[in-house]
């Protein structure tokens, strides 16, 4: 049997000893588990990159892995700590929507939710303002054991999640969106789904009023320097210049319109 | 038995090779480690830094774990090659005070210290400048391949300790500590310790002039963008603004007076 | 048998879901593969860089790792996907030269190459924009599986090499060579290299109309603050300054004249 396979994915950074801790935790209930790094470079309290980020890699991993996420400006409220398991993964994080993308992208067959409520599965004593350490983690812990999701927590089927708007076909067969993300290369990561827009001929992108031309197959279709648009890795349009940053270049961010014409 | 557990901590970012390196000769000398990073975006130089960040995440992780911790400006003069054994871990460092809170934390029952100067446990030829390839990540994997620390250097009996002053208690019965840490967050990470604390009533906090009031529990007890001081994860007292910097909004950083009266 | 080791290399950074992506696909085809992170933040594009680091990690790492490295500004593009096979090492990544500082390094014996077009290998549907998750990772985890290279790819005998400059003697018996690399500390690293200098007398260092003497054992050598030359831990003639950065005190970068006189 395989290790059990943890990642983590938190804003925490590296320069304290936070992510270690975690890692310490775990390995102390689990010491088979194998620690996978998602990401600890998220901007701070910033939950919807963070949503983002899992919910592009998470499809990747095996069934049966663990994914925790730590993006918590709440810790200490009354937020509850959560556990969402759909197509055979388990999602530990707070209940602000961070885990939602990721879970409803893979749970077409249906999620389950839980409140982590059950206190023999925390690191004691639970510091009110650490819970990636003495709640996730330490659940986390217990799960890569072999310890059941309802061991851990009490059923519940309310969570909140993250809007995702997907853009809106207008009357004239336009499409009406938006970009969601920037990523380090000053990419755009639009909502705009290939499935939308695949086999449709001659379609012409427009951002921030700036006209982009036909859909591209890839950066080499441009001169550097020049705009493109193109379907991403992501599975949608994504705006870019080549050997560039279109989010500098055009000083574009999250929330900026996209049309698409026919 | 579970595989032998590496962690490593050090300033040495991962723009360069130096860190692949390091876990090269680490899992050419012992394939079934597992090795966990705890950081490698130190500042350069910044051992107190580094000693606080080993401090708080060793203790989470399982006895017989082997804690590589390379901040090293004095790499190359006399300062010796450091190996501390408290509490069943294994601590690995230059001796210039960077292992010291850690085996400290640890070693209520007693630390014993090593020279490494078995050379057979380094890699050749040793750099003069990079001991955390050829002499820390070496000793550690022949540790993690078995070897005991005896077999890889002499007792010594004094190290360097780094100061970790202790918060006073005055006649009037409150207490004058200082900021030793900020964290990624802009929180202030004092010296004044919960056990010091808790349980008094009344109490006042002060930081840089600013009376942040009674000690809360947790971040939701002010509202955004307000001081908050409460006991932390760290088990001392810390001193943050909710969805904010204290460092940045008060300009403060370690050394600046806390004052705790009742 | 020990796990089948896979190290990553990319300038992707960890802000997005694209290293966990290159992880999850490795895993699912190898649930036994350890990942081992070099870096994920070299400088966006920087091939030269990434060739570098590449080449000072994986000498240390033992016969049968698997490393990929994912710095491709023409993904896309004709540009090929590669498979270096040298001293019982893969390196995989675009055919742009970064892989073959290292691969030539170790590869005294004979390099063998592939180009990797057995689409089954690939992960499907292959993006367009993103080798290193649907091509470089996808045949990591294959070979990680035990699949030979022949198996994912067809024999070539040409690929890009980056020119790495050997520094020239001249007539009169000096060398005049170039930095190569700054490192994080604002360490230069030359062309230099310590065979080329050891044992001989009476050396004096000049960079950027500087004389630096003559060559140092170490740091300790020279008061804070001030220039020295040193043979480093890369092998080559290194200059720095004492708990300083050279980089940044003499406004030295990549391909600055190094001369050494006798």
């Amino acid at each position: 049997m395989p290790a059990p396979l943890v990642t983590l994915l938190t804003d925490f950074g590296t320069v304290d000893g936070y992510v270690g801790a975690m890692k310490g935790v775990i390995l102390s209930l689990a010491p088979a588990a194998t620690i996978v790094d998602l990401s600890h470079e998220l901007a701070p309290q910033d939950v919807v990159g963070g949503a983002w980020a899992l919910r592009e890699a998470a499809p990747y991993f095996p069934a049966g892995t663990i994914h925790v996420a730590v993006v918590d400006p709440g810790v200490g409220t009354a937020r509850r700590p959560l556990l969402l398991r759909a197509a055979g993964r388990c999602f530990l994080g707070p209940d602000n929507g961070l885990l939602s993308l990721a879970a409803r992208r893979d749970g077409s067959g249906g999620c389950e939710g839980y409140v982590l409520d059950v206190r023999e599965r925390h690191h004691h004593p639970v510091s009110s303002t650490f819970h990636g350490r003495d709640v996730f983690a330490s659940v986390a812990g217990h799960l890569a054991a072999g310890i059941s999701p309802e061991a851990c927590g009490t059923r519940v089927t309310g969570w909140l999640e993250l809007a995702s708007p997907r853009a809106e076909q207008r009357p004239d067969g336009s499409f009406a969106g938006c970009v969601l993300h920037v990523d380090r290369f000053g990419n755009l990561v639009t909502n705009l789904e290939a499935a939308q827009l695949e086999g449709q001929r001659g379609l012409s992108v427009r951002v921030a009023g700036r006209e982009l031309g036909p859909l591209r197959s890839t950066f080499a279709d441009v001169a550097p320097g020049e705009w493109l648009a193109y379907l991403g890795s992501s599975g949608r349009l994504e705006i870019a210049v080549r050997e560039g940053s279109a989010a500098a270049a055009g000083r574009i961010g999250p929330g900026a319109a996209v049309e698409v014409r026919r």
